[in-house]
């Protein structure tokens, strides 16, 4: 059979060479041409952003692979099969990055480095007293994968943590603040928010202006997850009213970011090109591979996506 | 008896107040002009920056405490008394800060964002791949309570490390590379540098053209020990040339760094102004307090400084 690979992201020979070496067996087709003109034979589509109404098109379609954590991209083509899997993906490489740049930012905003940056382009020189971990309140928005991982990391430091999910659960790492009612609450105990979400319907501009306001005083925001999370005017607002302290965005409504979008400018936000987890051709592959054999052997995949949840 | 204050650091007060109270039974006397007035009653200096010769004029004398881990501070005075201890402060809450500031920097490097800065500084979006942390070496200067939490908390990200240190020492968490003759060798195998050595006539320097050229090009440096450890012409050299691709200094020759200085303009050189730990006056207060009580009672002190090796 046939795997499709659907993706306006770069390096595109780099995946379908990884792809072909992890599924050697299998032909790896690539781009919506190919697709259609090979649509009886295609069993698999890997996807970023998949074009509207082309899986549907696809009459052998097993299962629906998103090349990232998140599936919001293939969830905006209306058509998408209902009646097969989609399927996030669940790469420790992904996880490791996701971590890595969770600890780092929680550190900056702790550590005031948006400030020290600020001083050190007027060559000011001034020392800030800061609380010590154990006073930071740390709020995750999400507990997936990635918010697991990044608690599981930041919690060495001894922040003190909560986490805000869907629904009620144990957690060994902190307080839990279970679903919408709960929300003002752990806003108002978290010192710096790191949101990990997945972009649904319910979760669509939940760092907006009356969000902000539930925070104390002087927080930080760190969006790890997706564009939509973050009412971009709300955060500037919020941000030039000194209610937030500082910001760092990995991800945008609009990827790469307009060169003339005031974020870019903003003094008291640190932007990276949703480079928080850059999916890697060769780990990602192997984990689509393997989930690829699991159906075939008659297996459940790893990383179903409930249509409902959206995540 | 009465302790004797001499910094000329700002939050006299405070220090004056936490000293007192962590020693009810003793008169906290502040500065060079107190001291002399009432030489006879002091049998303890708490210390950053003393005059020289001060210390020289105390006969009731029993130990120099320093303020800060490192007691270079307390060697430039010729005449510090050498039949009395020089201690080192050892604070938790210093070793806690540092080790935070020292994962911060990592990562910080690790994950390129001195090169996003520069992106961000002209709205330019464009990811780049970098090692995973298991292929990104560490490799830290000074193995004293300062290096050794560093390394305890870096080890989680999985980061391969090395210590350079004055004796070959067996140490769990990584390649040790022991004494002069190793230095070159363990440049060689430094992707990140972090440098928290005490500033002795040995350490001085160290950071030199030689020692970045020994390095992999495009390595980072780390430095929150102390400025003479680095030749500050060498490492703008270096850094213009590309075989350094980014530093953090927090440490200087002259503090406040100048504000002519050049490191404070160098596009790739991050600089906090001797905030990687923060002496905090009510836990450094109850540790030095300690000590002065256990030699009360004929016990030994902590962090006693060898003259010889001079930390």
């Amino acid at each position: 059979m046939a795997i499709l690979f659907l993706s306006e992201a770069d390096k595109t020979d780099e995946w379908a060479g990884a792809l072909a070496r992890e599924l050697p067996d299998d032909e790896v087709l690539i781009g919506p041409e190919a697709g259609l003109a090979r649509a009886a034979d295609i069993d698999f589509a890997v996807v970023w952003y998949p074009p509207p109404g082309l899986c549907a098109k696809l009459p052998a379609l097993r299962a629906v692979l998103s090349l990232g954590a998140g599936v919001d991209h293939a969830l905006l083509d209306p058509d998408l099969p209902r009646h097969v899997p989609l399927v996030r993906l669940i790469d420790p490489a992904l996880t490791e990055q996701m971590a890595e740049w969770v600890v780092m930012n929680v550190l900056r905003h702790h550590r005031l480095m948006p400030a020290y940056a600020e001083q050190q382009a007027r060559a000011y020189w001034k020392r800030h007293d800061i609380p010590r971990a154990s006073a930071r309140r740390v709020g995750i928005m999400g507990l997936g994968e990635l918010g697991r991982a990044a608690a599981k990391a930041l919690a060495p430091f001894g922040f003190p943590l909560a986490a805000w999910v869907t629904k009620s659960r144990k957690w060994e790492l902190g307080e839990i603040f279970a679903g919408p009612d709960s929300l003002g609450t752990f806003f108002a105990h978290s010192d710096i928010v790191v949101c990990l979400l997945p972009l649904t319907s319910a979760t669509r501009g939940i760092l907006s202006a009356d969000a902000f306001a539930r925070m104390p005083r002087g927080a930080a925001i760190i969006n790890g997850a997706r564009g939509g999370h973050v009412v971009a005017a709300d955060l500037i607002a919020a941000l030039d009213r000194g209610q937030i302290s500082a910001a760092t965005l990995d991800v945008f409504e609009r990827e790469p970011l307009p060169a003339d979008d005031p974020l870019w400018r903003h003094p008291r936000i640190t932007i990276t090109p949703h480079a928080a987890a850059i999916t890697l051709a060769e780990t990602a592959a192997r984990e689509i591979a393997s989930n690829i054999r699991r159906l075939r052997r008659g297996e459940a995949m790893v990383g179903i996506v409930s249509r409902d949840r959206e995540y």
